[in-house]
Order: C-alpha cells, then sequence, then structure tokens
C-alpha cells in the first residue's frame, strides 16, 4: 500500500467517482467539468456550471506556518488555492470570465482567530481585484462561515464557482484525437501577473508533501494537524522544519513558502489562449488530482498518450521526492511535477500558444503527443525511465 | 461564560460578521440573503443570488447514531438538512424554484466509507426529486468530495444554491414596519409533505444539543466526535443514549430519531404564500442561528418586536433544557423552540396564510407584533416570563 493510500487519500478517488454515478453527468461526457443546460433562462444555446473545489489540506500548512511565524499573511495563499482550483478547472471547458463565487468555510474557532476568517476573505477579494486586472471578472457573492470545531480540526476553505457560457464556446475534449500534439505550461517560475517565485505545487498532493517533507516535530507540537489513527511511520516522517531553506534559481526560499505557493491560475494566459486559438484547441486538461495522469480520464476515444518532453521537475517536487523515497509513478500520479495545464491541439497553433504564454512569463513548450491505439495508455518517458499507465 | 461559548460555538456569529465587513453587502441590506445585480445576463430586473450553508455538526450525530445501529440510511437526513438549510434561508427572499445547487463533502475516508458518501450523494437527489412534486425545481450540478481526513475529524456536508430572480418578486424586508402582525409557522409535526414526526430540531444548535443530551459513552467511545481541548464538564454531559425513547404525541421516538429529525423545508407552503399574498408579505425570517432573536438583524427601521403567543416548545426542545438547565433566554437564542419560520404581514393576510399552512399539516398562529419604538427590542412573553433582547 503507498504512502498515500496509507494517508486516506488516493489520487485515483475511486470511492468519489463510484458515489456519483448515479447522478445526471451532464451534457458533455468527456469534458472536464460538469456542464448541464441553460435551468437559469432557458436558453438552449447557453450552459449552466456550478463548480466546486478547495484548499484541501494545504489549510494545514498555512496552519503550521501562521503559527510558527506569527504571519497571519499567508492565509491570503489559502483563499487564492480555494478560487484557483476552481478557476482553472472551468478554464479547461473554455470559461474565462463573468463567475460568481461563494466560499464555504468551516473552522475550529479554539484554533483559528478571527483575523485568520478576515485574511481569508479579505484575500479572496483581494484576489478577485487583481483577476480584473487581466479582465477576469469574478463576483464575491458571500458565503457561510461555520463554527464546527467538532467536526473540523482547525479549518477547511472551500468555494462554489457558477457561470453561464455559451456552448459554441466551450471545450468538451471531444475534439482530442490521434495525432495531436501537448502543449505544457509550466506550473512554475514567475508569470508577469505573480508578485513572487512559484514552486508549481499547487493545491494536490499536499497531504502527502506534508508528511513526507516535514519532520516529526510538527506532530509531537500541533497534534491537531493529523487523523490520530494513522500510523506514526506515515506522520510527518520528514527531516524538514518549514523555515529550512532551499536553493531555487540562486535565492534561498524557505521550505514553507515553497509548499504553500499560492496556486497558479493560468486564467490570464487561457483567456489569451481561448480568444485567439478557440478552433485549435482540442482538449485541455488540468493536471490536478491524478497528477500527469489526470487526461486519461478525458479522452473521447482510445488513444495513446506520449508524454515525452516533460519538464524538468523543478525543485519542490524534488525535495519532496528525496524525503519520501516515492518512486517516479507515484510522484507523477500525485504531483503535476512541473506543468500543471495542459493543451491537446496542432503543431501550428501549439507554437502559437507557446509564444504567447512566454509573453506572459510562462514556460511552455509541446510535452508530447497522441497515436492511435485500441486502448488507451499513457507513457511517461524521460530521464526517469518510461512509465506506463 | 455560556455553554455554547465554552464549546467554541457562538448563536450571534460576532466574529464572521465582523470579518465579512469590507465585502459588498448586496443591494439590499436587510434582506435575509445577499442578493446582486444579473451579473450573469445584465438584466437590470433581475438578481442573482449564491448562497452557502451546511449541515454543521448535525453530521456528527448521524456518524454516531450510524456507529452505533449500522443504520446508513440515516445520512439521508443529512443530505436534506444541507439542502433545507439553504433552501429555507432563499424562501425568505421570495425565491421558492428553479435552483442550481451544488455539494461540498469533505470527509475522513478512515471513518466515513464509501457508503456513507454514497447515501448522502444519493439522498441529495432524492429529495430533490420529493421536492419536485411540490412544483421546487432543484438542480444538482455536482460538487466536490475531498479526503482531507487531517482536516476533518469525520465528515462536513455542505451546499450552495445559486438562483436568478426578478426584483418586483423579491422579499427584501424593507416593508417591516409597526403594526405588523407575525405568524409563526411550527417547525414540529408532520407536514403532509413529510413521512415521519418532525422534532422540529432543524440544524441549528446542534452542538449544544448535543453534548446537554448524550451521555459521557460517546465521548469515551467516539473521541472523533469532539474537539480535545474541550473542557470535559462540556463535553456529553447529558443523561441519555440515542436509543432511549421519548414519548411524543402518544409515540416512543428514539432520542437519536428526534435530535436526527432531518430539517423540515417550508419550500412547498412558502410557493403557496407567495404566490397568493405577495403584497401582504412585509418580512420572512428563518430562525436559523440566533433562534427567535433571528429577527432583529433583519429590521428595516427601529421597532419593538413582541412575541408574547409562541408555540409551547416541543418534546425535543424540553428534553435538552432538562439535561442542560440553560434558562429560556439562552434556549430561545439558540433554537427555534416551536417555529422556524416567520412572516410579518396584516391580520386579514395571516389569517389567509395560516389557513394555507393548515391545508398542508403545518401549524400556524400570529405569534406576535410589532410597535413603533426609538430602539429595537425584542421581548418574548410566555409561562416562562419575558424574556428581553
Amino acid at each position: 500500500m503507498s504512502l498515500y493510500n496509507q494517508r486516506g487519500v488516493s489520487a485515483q478517488k475511486e470511492e468519489v467517482h463510484n458515489a456519483i454515478k448515479q447522478l445526471d453527468p451532464g451534457l458533455y461526457k468527456n469534458a472536464f467539468c460538469k456542464m448541464y443546460p441553460d435551468f437559469l433562462l432557458g436558453d438552449e444555446n447557453f450552459v449552466n456550471i456550478s463548480h466546486a473545489d478547495g484548499a484541501g489540506t494545504k489549510s494545514i500548512l498555512a496552519y503550521l506556518y501562521w503559527k510558527e511565524t506569527n504571519d497571519v499573511s499567508i492565509w491570503k495563499g489559502i483563499a487564492q488555492d480555494a478560487v484557483a482550483m476552481n478557476l482553472d478547472d472551468l478554464l479547461c471547458v473554455g470559461v474565462y470570465d463573468n463567475f460568481l463565487f461563494n466560499s464555504t468555510i468551516d473552522r475550529n474557532k479554539s484554533k483559528i482567530p478571527a483575523d485568520v476568517l478576515e485574511a481569508i476573505i479579505n484575500g479572496t477579494q483581494t484576489f478577485f481585484n487583481e483577476l480584473k486586472n487581466y479582465g477576469i471578472n469574478i463576483h464575491y457573492l458571500g458565503g457561510e462561515t461555520a463554527d464546527v470545531g467538532d467536526v473540523v480540526r482547525t479549518i477547511a476553505v472551500n468555494g462554489t464557482m457558477t457561470t453561464r457560457w455559451p456552448k459554441n464556446k466551450l471545450i468538451t475534449n471531444d475534439k482530442i484525437d490521434a495525432g495531436n500534439v501537448i502543449v505544457g505550461f509550466a506550473s512554475y517560475g514567475k508569470a508577469t501577473y505573480e508578485t513572487a517565485y512559484n514552486s508549481g505545487l499547487g493545491s494536490n498532493g499536499l497531504t502527502s508533501a506534508r508528511h513526507d517533507v516535514l519532520s516529526k516535530y510538527y506532530a509531537e507540537k500541533y497534534p491537531e494537524t493529523f487523523e490520530h489513527s494513522l500510523s506514526n511511520n506515515v506522520v510527518y516522517i520528514g527531516k524538514n522544519k518549514l523555515t529550512d531553506t532551499v536553493q531555487v534559481e540562486n535565492e534561498n526560499i524557505e521550505i514553507g513558502k515553497l509548499l504553500l505557493s499560492p496556486t497558479r491560475t493560468y486564467a490570464p494566459l487561457m483567456k489569451l489562449l481561448l480568444k485567439e486559438n478557440f478552433e485549435d484547441i482540442y482538449g485541455v486538461i488540468h493536471c490536478s488530482g491524478g497528477g500527469q495522469t489526470k487526461c486519461l480520464k478525458y479522452l473521447p476515444k482510445p488513444l495513446l498518450v506520449i508524454k515525452n518532453n516533460l519538464f524538468d521537475a523543478p525543485p519542490i517536487f524534488k525535495l519532496i521526492q528525496e524525503n519520501s523515497n516515492a518512486d517516479f509513478k507515484e510522484m507523477y500520479q500525485v504531483f503535476n511535477m512541473g506543468h500543471r495545464l495542459e493543451i491537446f491541439t496542432n503543431e501550428t497553433a501549439a507554437h502559437k500558444m507557446i509564444a504567447t504564454a512566454n509573453t506572459l512569463g510562462i514556460e511552455a513548450k509541446i510535452i508530447g503527443y497522441t497515436e492511435q491505439a485500441n486502448k488507451s495508455k499513457l507513457i511517461l518517458n524521460g530521464s526517469f525511465g518510461e512509465i506506463c499507465f
């Protein structure tokens, strides 16, 4: 059993997919998000989408960092995580503007005081204000903050985004086919619209990252940050403290800051790409839970997907792997390992999109391609060898 | 310090209200829900609303009942709670049809297996199917279920409802004035659209109800159901087990069933009332968190609110009070104590609405009235004496 499973998380979420199988799957079965008829207005040319996601266990890292440093501003990143995890899912179906947002925060009042709530709630609005400068309009329509300390050990930060979008401007992944190239857009670095280096970690695999990298010190000092029935040998088994530093691009950055790097949103980029290349965008995948294997869930037909030119894993992932000794197969299905967004397209459009990404300071390249197959299969190929899924 | 505060909950949620004060409060400052311009379509005659709420700590009661009895069907009630707490808030602004719903479920996989998720998710759809028979259409557009055992001890069940509604059919509470009568609609009993006796408890005050009524047995057997920094003298300090019975209307009902009675929705009733009496409905209050004091937050001007003809508190509230020895002042500001919905209106319309409620098997009566005042004040008057807020 992998460390990941031992910790009560699952990159593939089989149980969840099974639990929802009786529900209406929506209009487009291969699309990245579920989409439904325009119930709000009844216009047959539009869809309604309501999508939920959150910061997951990344909130625990913010809690630890805040407790150790007293820096309440770190919670602004959690606000961004809860938004970006939603927003970037929605980008994959072609939606990039005019969202309604509502937040759901469950806290343990004995651990989380009012100033943390304020940092998260006001941080959400600040992030929306920043995105507005790039033509991404998200309207904050309120939320629910509940004091439920008997349910939640620290804090859970989630959000729901709702939107209405024309059918002829949707990406349904149905155009993905043999002969496509796949462009990967770097999850790390510093985009022109970011204010600091982004580690690329996003908000997936954080249960693993936290326990693998951080030392037993945190288990002893903060028993409120883990499930106590977990075996001691999967809880905070790393070598590091949050304030240890790692050299990244000639700069020493705290490990805490790398782990807590706010999830990059690709919204300013995707808005440009969708406007300039809509017809050439055959499919879009947010490499969130499931990492580089995520695409396998959204193929419209059996295909061989070969990713043979992946980005070198940025430092945060190397640090996690050094600590955990996880093999590359597990790493690539838990973490994005370098790109969190990928687009299936043709070679001509690929080069255009790569150029556009570069203007925003986001590295991009063709990381792979598709071939005909009788059964879908994913091959990752690189300095780590060949891995098949 | 009240037991309620000692347990890390607050009926008035002062910290939360303070945290959100920098956000856009919406178009109607006295309305029960925040409402915003029609961002989705830009029609100046419509509003958009996105509203979140959940089952709160009631999920812990379901957990205990399920662990003790193996009855997984109890979780369907939690699904209903998460929906009804949203829906009944929205009824207060006059919206009664055509909602989008999205669920957010955070679980501890080591405690909550797949069949519980299925009971909740399918239970949500079942509840929507039931409501459809009464002309209440709620579209289930998906959700997020996350495995976050390091954050959540058992399970947190929340939902977000989004809707679009014409401005000329909104209840903003701005018409509440001196000389109104207040109709209370019973939270308990058995409405024609319910299949069993409803205790009336709803989904508020459940942290108190659980700890006050249930015995230390549950603390010892299920340490995953409370915050461990709480003082031992506020944790499971009651006399009862979930399977103990209480006589209600000549029937013996398990205390667990009374505590877990799914929150009644008033939607089938409110749809009728809004259609027949729209002009006479000056204000609507969902007596949720804050209980009978909730109305004080939504008065458009200083008023004296006198509630001098309240329902006798149904058995569940008497049981809670017997266990906790809480005074009536605390009881009335934590629990609804008999009616969870109240309408400010005139006397003629009041009698019409009461008759309509009776056709659906819901007891209703004029429970109070309003008078001019320089400063808002609430007086509760009954066999318990006089209580001022």
